[in-house]
């Protein structure tokens, strides 16, 4: 009797001990039984307890950055990994590609938001959002917006196609929050994800009760979750319906977020026609979303939106590219490249699905419904009764139909629909009522953008494909870390990905209105109007241990002169006329007369708050939002005030980062120039 | 009989004929009827599509600035026909300062959002959000996110209290985003909504179908919206509940925003005892939030949460403000400082909830429940059986019971509870279930910040009250056009205002890859890698009529000395070691021994690029996102590429912004430095 695969919660693992209402999981090639799924006798209620309690407290302890940098140490020791996760993933009919699509492209995730993490948020757990808003004239009264974690737990419920990258594509912007996850992996493939938690559950790397994994269903789930929870949902649109009508979601405070296949659709461009680099780059794009993990990507284009008249050409070279390439087969196989659907049941679904689209005028030009003949694990070529084959399937609409924009068959399956003009074009990808992705061949950037007008608001995201990236694109089914994925409408309206947009997902954001003194100390940024010590040292002397929000330093000042004008001129080659002719300078809207220039004042201004000697100030690596505000005429003369604004030390390095308030004033307590320096500091 | 309000659609006035279903709408001081309001006849799915189709056009022909510059010349006009406005508000219920709020609030809100849209957004359709994502290693294969407008109706149900700030705070950022707005306001003030948007209508300033208002019920609303249109709603959280249940909003990928009244807090510090300011502010506030509009303000405060030992010392102070300041009467009473309920069905209401908590252990410690004496319009004092009078009422809770964090009384009434801890005082502030705003009086930071952490999460705005910011401080009650408002949980989960953002959520974002030539047309920003013309002008010499995205100078190159890096050391008094001491600056783990100063290549630079003669460049007024890469030693080389990236013409001005992309380069075509360079450019 096959084993019951386990749980991991509240830091342990767990087996159900009553095994009668296990579901057998089957190899997707063989039919062969690969494990037996249960949750029963599963406390979920106290997981989740144990989440907001004990996993709130481990990761409330750390820092964005110390966060970041274990996501990086669970990315090394997953890549160590890799060969038992890809053994296991050819059960689920995964393909070597497949396989890296999934494996590698989860552990890309976690390298990728190690990296943003650290790069993007600051060593702290406050995130700070836009700019300060000045709410009184005298300063007195600010406000800014800051983001912090929500309170509870992120219950993650992922789809079968990707075990290894849906679940890490949701752990790791929650675990950089400080959010904990209890990840709930669909039953076909749950193993896979049974396999990488427990990977990481050995390592020691997680912090107390951020990760749990429940194998098996959670029924109760939405009656245990409560405001300060979040729900991310990845799966079929008619059962994130069901979940979204809970009580908890509806009026609980519960966010939910959720991420459902969509009717994709890809568009070739007027320009595009046979023979040019776009359409063969189309045909390619529209082959490979059609075969990779055998069409089961909630990204594939379901709709090949073509200029009528290049139908013909487009069936033909897909046909064509299919039968050159597509090797069907168990993916232990040589030379398979593409594997079975997940299970048995997935395959019936798919064939009713083709089925109500021939229904409704669809005529199937590429492949066929009949139970292909298939590579076996050992090289012959025979049926596979057991498998979940079934081939590539293209079908051709002359008329546009309500089903090819509605129904979606979860395989290898696509639809060629023609249009004459780019607003017909435009309204076939809007019929499919809110997508995930389109994407657009074309050379052409009026064409880009007429579409691109037309259907930005229907998508969360759009590619253009052309001759110049072509070779370097991504792809269009490959969700990226860095760019939201999700879309508005029947692709769920949710949100995920896209770099630190996903963190913020996971936290609140308020409105802080009070003093610079408050604004300070709540945010960790000095505000102008805080406290400012000048203290006995100056602050270039202090190390980032030593160094504290507000140290200051208030320059002497220094008068400028036309000779130093006309001194900076010749040396720098900056003669522009503002600074060199009286008569045109006093012409100009902005300026009294001639005025010495931006950059002699802030080079001066270096030289007034700088400390020479050597100490633990190592580089100016940078300026922000430098403005030029009150012109300096000859006679005026600038001071400067230089305050210690934001502390950022580094997890792995000897220094870090420090941002330096800098304001220029006059000799009339105008302000000349205001900017921020940015600065290495050694820590000791 | 009086006149049934009629409602604005489809470009004209609609009135019932049939007024059968019509409301009486009354004086709240008096109890006259004022209108009589029925939407019967109206036909809202043509109004809505009117939207769809005349108003997108006609604001999609406009510009963020253009739409900026029309809010203006709205809020213009109406501050010119306050009069007639404020003197419809009094009949509502509202004294001067109540109708303040609601119309300058209003008007405010409308300036404000003119002058961010034409600062902050660019003149263009689309918002660029976040930094270029970098997708292939070779830079031809580029990512960023964009902001579209929604294509459908932004449809705006609105709550009685404040007929005119209710009803602008939401157009004008659907205004502002293109998005063509019908209001619905709330029947009892519904007439001085309409007395707004008749001005409005009348002036000629509004696009076509840009603004529609139903007077009266819209019960098949959410039959008639669809994807691409947003409800935004204002009200009672049990009507939210039903709203956000429509299909439409659950399956339809309507976008629902909800705004519910919330049981806010303010939370005096363990500090802030009697004789401290911040005792005498808090006070101060909690008396203006149980009277302001009578207490009929969603961020009121209902419950006042103070140290167990400071209770009596708050309820005696809160006392004595009330029975010195607070005159009880018709607003158009002279003296009076608090006016009538709305009707006297919310005094019916307010009573019945004050009740419930009386009911769960609350003791009336200030006002009371008996019909009061009143200032008559004619400065009498007498009971005034047809107003909606009650008097301010705090209650004081010894034990805390569920009721006080659940109950709302929308009117004058406030609960003390007492604290002990401050961890006590967060778990009392997040029983809320979720909050508009929390306010809180202390002066000790850490106090601040161990209060902000454990609420943050539960509020949409925190305000930090102390002695720096009591004078200044825009108040606990009163959303700023700035910041958000709303909170998450029982406030209903959505944001409305917080500046820009307020305009983006009537957008849709959309992650677009492609090429840089691909984004350079899309975004209107230049893209690093997208095709670049010098020409055969200097672009310094194009007027921003004939400047071209990609316009570019490639300077000659220029070697750095010994003595240029001493003599501008010299010039500048900027001594730092890294330039002076070449031991020293070999020991820095960034130099290779001495280098030239950031400052002396940037200035350098612009000697470069710079064409010096007057012309259509009117001056630099600051630089962005200045990043030093590669060090540069005596005996390098360096050369700039300045290339016209973003070109913003200015609406009422002669001139425009350009933004300008600079890329410092070595002899080995290193990157030395990059940044973006900001200019005034003249038009012509």
């Amino acid at each position: 009797m096959t084993n019951i695969l386990p749980s991991y919660v509240q830091g342990s693992w767990f087996t159900p001990t009553d095994a009668s209402a296990a579901v057998d999981v089957r190899d997707a090639s063989t039919g062969e039984i690969v494990t037996r799924v249960s949750s029963k006798g599963l406390d979920l209620a106290a997981a989740l307890d144990y989440a907001r309690t004990v996993g709130q407290a481990s990761l409330g302890r750390l820092t964005f950055h110390q966060r970041a940098l274990l996501l990086k140490q669970m990315a090394l020791l997953l890549t160590e990994r890799k060969p038992e996760l890809y053994a296991l993933s050819s059960r689920t009919g995964a393909t070597k590609v497949d396989s890296w699509v999934d494996i590698d492209g989860g552990i890309g995730v976690l390298f990728t938001y190690s990296s943003k993490g650290r790069r993007e948020l600051p060593n702290s757990s406050v995130y700070v959002d836009g700019p300060v808003e000045q709410l009184s004239k005298d300063g007195s009264f600010i406000a800014r917006h800051i983001y912090s974690r929500l309170p509870g737990v992120a219950v993650q419920i992922n789809a079968f196609n990707f075990p290894v990258w849906g679940a890490l594509e949701k752990f790791a912007p929650a675990f950089l929050a400080g959010v904990p996850t209890l990840v709930k992996p669909a039953t076909p493939s749950g193993y896979l994800a049974e396999a990488f938690v427990r990977i990481l559950a050995d390592s020691g790397l997680l912090p107390e009760g951020s990760l749990q994994l429940v194998s098996g269903s959670v029924p109760t789930l939405f009656d245990d979750v409560r405001l300060g929870d979040l729900v991310a949902f990845t799966g079929s649109a008619s059962t994130a319906e069901k979940l979204r009508a809970s009580e908890s979601v509806q009026t609980g405070g519960v966010r939910f977020t959720n991420e459902t296949d969509s009717i994709n659709a890809s568009v070739l461009g007027t320009d595009a026609v046979a023979g040019t680099p776009e359409f063969e780059a189309f045909v390619k794009q529209v082959v490979t979303e059609m075969t990779v993990k055998a069409g089961q990507k909630c990204t594939s284009i379901r709709r090949v939106i073509v200029p009528r008249t290049a139908m013909d050409d487009v069936i033909t070279a897909v046909q064509q590219r299919i039968e050159q390439r597509i090797v069907l087969g168990d993916p232990r196989a040589e030379g398979v490249t593409m594997g079975p659907l997940a299970s048995t049941e997935q395959r019936a679904e798919v064939l009713r699905q083709v089925a109500r689209l021939q229904a409704a005028g669809g005529e199937l030009v590429v492949g066929s419904t009949d139970a292909p003949a298939v590579v076996h694990a050992d090289g012959t070529v025979a049926p596979a009764p057991d498998g979940a084959f079934v081939t590539p399937m293209l079908l051709r609409f002359d008329q546009t139909a309500d089903a090819v924009h509605e129904v979606e068959a979860f395989g290898p399956v696509s639809s060629v629909l023609g249009y004459d003009t780019l607003d017909e074009a435009i309204a076939l990808v809007r019929r499919g009522g809110g997508s995930l992705v389109t994407s657009i061949a074309t050379h052409d950037p009026q064409v880009a953008v007429a579409l691109m007008t037309g259907i930005s608001a229907f998508n969360g995201r759009v590619l253009v494909l052309d001759r110049d990236d072509a070779r370097t694109s991504t792809g269009h089914g490959s969700p990226v870390p860095q760019l939201v994925h999700g879309g508005p409408g029947r692709a769920g309206g949710g949100e995920e990905l896209g770099g630190i947009r996903a963190v913020l997902h996971h936290m609140q954001r308020t409105a802080i209105q009070g003093s610079p003194e408050m604004l300070t100390a709540i945010t960790g940024i000095w505000h102008q109007g805080a406290a400012a010590q000048a203290g006995d040292r100056h602050p270039f002397r202090k190390s980032l241990a030593e160094l504290r929000l507000g140290d200051q330093i208030l320059s002497a000042s220094r008068t400028v002169n036309l000779d130093d004008i006309e001194h900076f001129a010749e040396f720098t080659g900056d003669t522009f006329y503002a600074h060199m002719n009286e008569e045109a300078a006093a012409a100009n809207p902005f300026f009294p007369g001639r005025v010495a220039h931006g950059y002699l004042l802030v080079s001066w201004a270096a030289g007034l708050f700088v400390d020479p000697e050597p100490g633990p100030v190592l580089a100016n690596y940078g300026l922000e939002n430098l403005r030029f505000i009150t012109p300096v005429s000859p006679g005026d003369s600038i001071r400067v005030a230089l305050t210690a604004k934001q502390i950022t030390p580094r997890e792995t390095d000897e220094y870090g980062e420090v941002r330096w308030d800098a304001v220029l004033s006059n000799q009339n307590d105008e302000i000349v120039a205001s900017y921020d320096v940015l600065t290495l500091v050694a820590k000791e």
